[in-house]
């Protein structure tokens, strides 16, 4: 940029850049004379670079401060930890939607919680397509962060603007980014386009808390849905029986981690006036570390996913155990479908659960004689309507848990996450 | 939707269109009878529509479940706030743009800072965009946020899905949403929408208190760029000398507030199994008011800027006295377009910065002599590169801050800024 | 003060005094005439009392500062709050000691969890102990935060102290304060008082929140340890059989609100200057809300306890049942007891419980002479070892869950506990 | 104590701790042969003393797990921090002691400030030691902290107890801890005496954020209070005039991080039900981080201090230039001292400052006969009245600014910080 702006004559231009690519194989080759009271990156390379090809090496600084350049080194390196973010979200939703596949085909049913308690049939792929959509909006939110990160401060100087004829905008070419900042000031003064970032990892790291401890929970003998593999279980040095679900509590108890660098690169922001102040500089902390764990909780939920070995005989006994009662609906449904209003079928079904807990008993086990005196709208039909299959099949409008939805919206999902995320 | 489904028949969905028609009068005209036992804005409609059409009123609730319904509720008063915190950034943006316009024509300069020690003489209009830069990116956010927002959850039930065949499409169309949901229970589950719009106002509050903490500043004694007007401050009871920048502290204070409500919001959604938790209802208070302070604070400093008068003497007087030596730079860059190496250049400079500092000199005041002494490349005219102007003039490329360059900003950021926001 | 100082005479004090009389009686009886525009409570009551008793009325004034007055009155409004909560949290703990009582009568055992997962048996009166140390350390550090709380401001005046010879410790004796503020820009400068306060209750939450996060476990159909009572759940509008632990989820859905509270107030604290500034009245709006929050999850908790009826057949078969093998580090320990290295010991049994595993048996079934074989150190007696009884007899020693000892422990809370929270 | 209790006889004890001692030789000359896949220093240890022993070296673990281990090892090291953070304390009041001493008898004077506005007169040391006592309560908070941290897990097992007659409090005395934990549960899931560390260092740290604003706006030049060391200050490699306040706005960017790690352990702690989660290793990271970002900050604090140069001629212009007005309060008071209303008085001044503010005067270079004509109460003492000397001896109760007042509150902390921290 600076020989295409005649900032700098020709020959200068080319001795800098065959110095740095000189700069550029010793780093590669891991040979870089790093030197400490250089203070940082830049003065390093100009130093070195000085040593390689003489005063002219001085020149690459010109029209550059550290205020645009450090702001720059920040913009490049969150672009590429975006693509490598959502390529772990990728890599996640893909062993979502393959666990989701083999448990559609193997009909793998389960109740949906609310409130922890057992509520209504569902399909684990339709749970796990839930997952899905959750992950999705967190890539699309790194998607749209990445469009604020990708300015490019170079030019901004020390704040006022270089004081030479550069071009900013060809700077930004050269560098990949879709276009030059727009005002100096704000160019070394901005670092919201971080909190972003650690906001849509907070939010990233929170969705993955829930899966991991819906993992938790399931791994646990009580509910007994889920096998753990070795590889993300360890055992305890004192109980031989243990298999504790380490990967799931490692990334549930990360968000903390991450919420506390956006918490604090918020407050490190608060009330700075323009335009550069070394408060900034806490920007680099927050980011490194929240990449890395995120990055480490996305690999780690990849593989427990992947590994998932799902007890669908345990899943499908809690919705027809002797607990649970998650057909209730189903009849109070079909009492409204009878022509009983609501409120009634409500009250009704209810009374009835409560005499079939008390005698331990599942609902179709009271009888169709009994069922009938509760509500006299009742036919024989009604044992069909209490299974399992009818409450599914029943669902089969869009977003819903019938089996021919849930395939659709699994083809969809593969379709919508077939392109590869940097694409 | 229920009649085009063919759920209810038509003479039905009409006694209920009826019905609610009377229901928005009521409410319109605060005649509306709420019962507090009735638990919800829901079930309140339901009773008075049962009241006021019989039985059939009951069918308003069919296919629906509170936790669809609810969440449908937010994103709809989701959906309109943010375009009205966008209509409150753009009234800021427009004081903003207006002040640098009748600045620009004043010329009006002074240093821009960092570390809060002056640097280089800047255009304050080039200041005040920066500030149009910062809430340009929070305005967009906003919109990214309301794409995530505006997806329709009714049609999701309880969380397994309706038991009609709803048409989810239908109803997000009729309430204005670009789509439905694509998993029931994704859309009971789900709040990140809400803590994205949190994570968005986080960001505009404390760029809102960047600008705040600098009308603080410049309305001191110690500054004195800056009159606010009397809706803005307050005096004090016992001190009749005061007029204290209130809306400014009022606006930094409640950074901290809304903050709080993303960390709370965070904290909250963190490792809640899916689908529906009563803990998600927390969303609603942390919404109100982070939207009702941030509005606030929007409010504040659009008045704030509006009404603030400039001390362009004092600006000028910080670049142009003798403290701050603002100018050091010009001489450095001046010295290096000589030919001197700019570490040299730096150093002779700071030694002479230093010495007209013990002599409370400005440098040009040292004369020409000492000048030239200390750095035998200059010449007479660096009495000229030592002007405002010169400075200025000098930075002249994209993002700078010469006067033409600000005027062309000025013009472009008129133009981006020129649609309503709702456009 | 003013009167014993010989800063106002006698007759002046006095007609004050009786004046203020007449104002507490109109505002004890809902009938004071509050004015908006008198901006806060001080200047209501000046202008009431002025208006009760004349011009004199202006000297109740005298020596004060709105500064000094506002930090006064948070620290009166705090130093009740602190008593009140610690109230709330003895009547939580009385509730875990009487629920403790009951158990340890009952004999009540369950396994204790260590990542959820089934670890050894405890006396569930030992696991509701473990939450009575918890909130004693929160009651502690309430009683030390009232320390700090209860020095008076009076007398720092706007800040830089009274233009008069006031007598701030008599000040302090008679609002009841431990002692006067000893700087007076400290005085109305400081609000760690406050924050502190809210970190206090953070945690206290942080606790009801684990206390809460089991009790919805446990009243889930898969742990099924608990049965809450109806005060403290709520039904589904949709599903008949549902029984929403919705208070519990209410104290852990809260936890982010309080954390909320406590990062805001630190945020708006954060490089403010010396002394007083406006932002320092988010305080107020922090310390409510937080108060308000806490005692609410104070009341609910309470009011769970006392009710919980916990399923003691469940809570011992998740110990005896053929999974979870919470007798597996007994084995291990026996076999150590009988000179077996404790490494080889635990690999050992580790084989043993995968067998029983598959085989879905109990370790104790898989009969001695299987046992023998994997270890011919074991006798007759291992037995009695794996029994319930024996586990918890082994555990003894101080902290330890045996019945005498958790008996003793008990005995050791209730007499810690015996004293009101204010004596 | 495993001998002392008759679990180990003494043979075994003492070639343990023979063992032992040669451990800690090791460890102290750095030639401890660590392992990475032993997992931690417990295993570590176990593993070398088995080397060095033989097979009794397995016994070490005797009675223990490393749930207590690892939560005594966090103890002892936070007991060793708040020493040593409560030392770090000691020396920044120290600074700020000399300092104030130093400035009391330069009778250095400034104006204080509300709202960034000057206020009224004050001595420097009576700032200053507005300070000491904000961190006077932060010690006192870690003081309170350490007690409860002060208590011993060893004992507690896994979680139910050893299984063997351990004396905890036996172990508690050895280790130095002031007693044993009381509950086994409790002693291996409580790290509310960690977040209670990092809630106490976020008020530390927000306390030397206000300290640092301070020295950032005083060594701006439009204050001109305060130059700061080159130790704690640096150039710019662009600006040659730049002295950069580097280390004040190190501390302030270093707060968030800080809070970050308070609200991450919050975060982390929330809603975990007992006993032990691997979650609650997060711990560590912020307890580390904490410990070394707040002892770098007093570090630096203290630095800051003990080289700070205050200007004294700057600090008294501010009180007596024409601006500010800093003796308007004094005004009022002489007036109403006089017999007029305060609130006539009151709006008398205000209207003669805009007058003197108008005609850039002083109050007093008004005149006396503009001043009479204002109020007639005003008398020729008016212009003592006036004065700096006068404004600060009025304000001599307790609390106050006089310098009378303010030697006795530095005599009397001094005698309070005379005691080393750890006595």
């Amino acid at each position: 940029m600076l020989g295409e702006a005649g900032i700098l004559p020709g020959d200068e231009v080319q001795q800098i850049l065959d110095g740095l690519q000189q700069v550029e194989k010793e780093l590669a080759a891991g040979k870089f004379p790093f030197r400490e009271d250089d203070e940082d990156i830049h003065l390093n390379i100009e130093r070195r670079l000085t040593e390689l090809i003489g005063p002219v090496g001085g020149k690459l600084h010109t029209g550059r401060s550290r205020n645009d350049q450090v702001a720059t080194d920040v913009r490049l390196w969150c672009r590429n930890q975006i693509d490598a973010l959502r390529e772990g979200i990728h890599t996640v939703v893909t062993a979502l939607l393959d666990a989701a596949e083999r448990e559609l085909a193997a009909e793998t049913v389960l109740p949906f919680y609310t409130h922890l308690q057992r509520a209504q049939p569902v399909l684990l792929a339709h749970h796990l397509l839930a997952h899905v959509e959750a992950l999705g909006r967190d890539f699309d939110r790194l998607h749209d962060a990445a469009q604020r990160v990708n300015e490019c401060p170079l030019g901004a100087g020390a704040g006022a603007g270089a004081g030479y004829p550069v071009r900013p905008e060809r700077s930004a070419e050269l560098l990949g980014f879709s276009q030059a900042c727009r005002n100096s000031l704000d160019a070394v003064a901005a670092r919201d386009f971080a909190a972003e970032i650690l906001a849509d990892l907070s939010l990233l790291m929170v969705h993955l808390s829930r899966l991991s401890e819906e993992f938790i929970l399931w791994s646990s003998q009580e509910f007994g849905f889920l096998t753990l593999d070795d590889a993300v279980t360890t055992g305890s040095s004192i109980m031989p029986q243990k298999r504790n679900p380490d990967g799931a509590e490692l990334v549930r108890g990360k968000v903390g981690r991450v919420l506390g660098h956006l918490q604090g690169l918020l407050t490190t922001m608060k009330a700075l006036p323009l335009a550069y102040n070394k408060d900034l500089q806490e920007d680099k902390q927050a980011l490194f570390d929240a990449v890395d764990t995120t990055q480490l909780a996305l690999r780690v939920s990849a593989a427990m996913i992947q590994s998932a070995r799902f007890d669908r005989g345990r899943m499908r006994a809690a919705i027809e155990n002797r607990a649970g009662y998650a057909n209730a609906t189903e009849l109070a449904d079909y009492l409204a479908a009878k022509g009983m209003p609501f409120r009634e079928a409500h009250t009704a079904v209810r009374q009835l659960v409560d005499e079939a807990r008390a005698a331990d008993k599942r609902l179709e086990e009271l009888g169709l004689a009994r069922l009938q005196q509760a509500a006299p709208v009742i036919e024989a039909d009604v044992l069909d309507a209490l299974t399992t299959a009818a409450a599914l099949r029943k669902r089969a409008a869009p977003m819903g848990t019938s089996p021919s939805r849930v395939r659709a919206a699994l083809a969809a999902a593969r379709e919508r996450w077939s392109t590869p995320p940097d694409a």
